[in-house]
């Protein structure tokens, strides 16, 4: 069982708590005996893609080159975390169909307002002043998934009910014990 | 002892048989029951870096990424094979110290005059009628390691003799059965 790799895909909204929840939920893997790779976004920008912008194009080949690295990963075994904003649909059902091991998609739900309002990072303050071209949520769409494997609403519960239901949806599918 | 990562880091000029050999010595290490996957020269600048030239800062970057993905998936217990040109030593050194898994390099020997007489792909005769610049060995530096875990000379050895080699190499190490 810990040799069947998968794909846990999370998308949402800037400050949505992608990587936080990603966080949280690779302890819970690994102690079931799960290998895991977090691939968050600022660092496959780091090592994948440097000099790459924010523009449609540009992020449509951060995320290519995510799930790439996130399938290679899978197919031997390992729970591979993608935890990018990665707001175009057409982009992760290409990821997912171009997938060799079972790709969940985790829809990290927070309305703009919550997350604007928090808005951990100062970014969304910088958006709003011009400072940052392209910012999901403030110039481009973030289009949501039509059918996620799971939703968790981070505004309503706790990092550790939404990883909870991760789990949870992973148990019932098989994909950890 | 399967679930021992490694990264198999081939060098050397084009056509001198760094792909061939990976693909070679590939069922000899499935047969041993270690996971395999090769990140070839070509496939990798398709997904990982399309955009980047040949100039040895683009080339340092290509290969920084495939140095990234080697290293996620040998640390994930796989035996992560690279067969791109490489052709400067420091970035070579920096992938070997950056590895969190132990790191092989097999140095494909051959010389520049053998590799250009077969030129397989054509590659030699456009680089020296000036249709591709920066070409490694015509125009860029060829820079061979000082200390590399193999050696195989395939302008002398057969395939199979030299992936014998990189397997016996292997075994020795007690990277593989």
């Amino acid at each position: 069982m810990s040799d069947q790799g998968f794909i846990l895909w999370f998308t949402g909204l800037s400050g949505s708590g992608k990587s936080t929840l990603a966080g949280r939920v690779a302890p819970l893997l690994r102690e079931r005996g799960v290998k895991v790779e977090i691939l968050d976004g600022d660092e496959v920008r780091e090592n994948l893609s440097k000099g790459l912008t924010f523009s449609k194009e540009d992020r449509d080949v951060n995320v290519r080159r995510i799930a790439f690295v996130a399938d290679l990963l899978a197919r031997n075994g390992v729970c591979a975390m993608t935890a990018a904003i990665s707001p175009y649909r057409a982009i992760r059902e290409e990821a997912r169909s171009k997938s060799r091991a079972p790709f969940v998609e985790v829809f990290v739900d927070a309305p703009l307002a919550v997350v604007e309002s928090r808005d951990v990072k100062g970014l969304y303050k910088k958006a709003r002043a011009g400072e940052i071209p392209h910012f999901t949520g403030v110039h481009d769409p973030y289009e949501p998934p039509l059918r996620p494997e799971v939703v968790v609403r981070t505004g309503e519960e706790s990092p550790e009910q939404s990883a909870a239901k991760i789990v949870e949806h992973l148990r019932l599918r098989g994909l950890v014990r």
